[in-house]
């Protein structure tokens, strides 16, 4: 065991074939700047029973109180905009009062990757479906990015579109993170 | 000013033409049922004045405070998940406490939703760029069915597929947000 502050290790690398891989080389990152890093594939469902689904959120959920700050990897997934469970752990993160910290793998913004937006009579910019698409600048949806800047910590965004297991944007945060938590390298 | 439970109302059909219109038809029902529905649009983000993204933000936090409990459009938006502000507001709820309601209009599970899913040599479910796909039976990402079901209410699920702004699932929510607050019709 330890007492270097921990970090929860948000992110939709764990759905990627080298999930494991990628939570040892953030752990180790997180070791280097004197933080442990807890990655939800270290649970172990199983031993928790009942059904599996359930088994592991509960884990996730355990995890992410035990933590002392969130680093969240808010690239974009299936689609225009980041992964749900993601998303759903900096609000549950911000919720419970914890320092979070984001980035995304993607350079444009929101706008830019949403299909078939074009401008209405009002000026507005809708997708095919006629929904309003935001026009902020931001990476995503407006309450992901600016949780993060009214938190104190804009989020980290990639200059040029990069891989979702690429880990400069996760380098960045966890830079913020351990000035934040006061750690010790 | 009126003492009734107060109930935010989450969900992307603000990003509708007739947003605004279908807030009222919540707050109708809201107020039938012996609640008081908050609807995000109702803010003054002019008022609240600096950035709009920041100040729409800052406004949607303070409504969430000061709800009683939120009842979620968990409907797949712009893919095949729920909306990112959506998902943002059922952890950030849940974080702080406060009991939470889900539904979504759409009647597949997400691996059904999911373009390209196939199996891969371990069995388990690939899209095409090899990113696993849950296969619990849940509408979404297993942090959204399993946080509800967890909290005592699990999501609400359509039938057969219906639009985003059909409210028989949200009537299904607020019976339960009724019961749960002690509200009177």
């Amino acid at each position: 065991m330890t007492d270097r502050p921990r970090v929860y290790l948000a992110g939709p690398e764990v759905f990627l074939p080298h999930a494991r891989e990628i939570g040892r080389r953030k752990q180790a990152l997180c070791a280097a700047a004197g933080l442990e890093g807890l990655y939800p594939l270290d649970n172990d469902s199983r031993a928790e029973g009942g059904a599996p689904d359930r088994a592991i959120y509960r884990l996730n959920v355990a995890m992410m109180r035990r933590a002392d700050a969130g680093i969240f990897n808010l690239s974009p997934f299936r689609g225009p905009g980041a992964d749900a469970g993601t998303v759903f752990e900096l609000g549950l993160m911000h919720g419970l009062g914890k320092p979070v910290f984001g980035y995304t793998n993607a350079a444009a913004t929101l706008l830019a990757r949403t299909p078939g937006a074009s401008r209405d009579a009002a000026g507005d910019w809708r997708d095919a479906d006629g929904l309003l698409v935001e026009d902020f600048g931001n990476a995503d949806n407006l309450m992901i990015d600016s949780c993060l800047a009214e938190a104190g910590a804009p989020l980290v965004r990639a200059e040029a579109d990069c891989a979702l297991d690429d880990l400069a944007g996760f380098e960045a945060c966890l830079r913020m993170a351990a000035s934040r938590l006061g750690a010790a390298p």
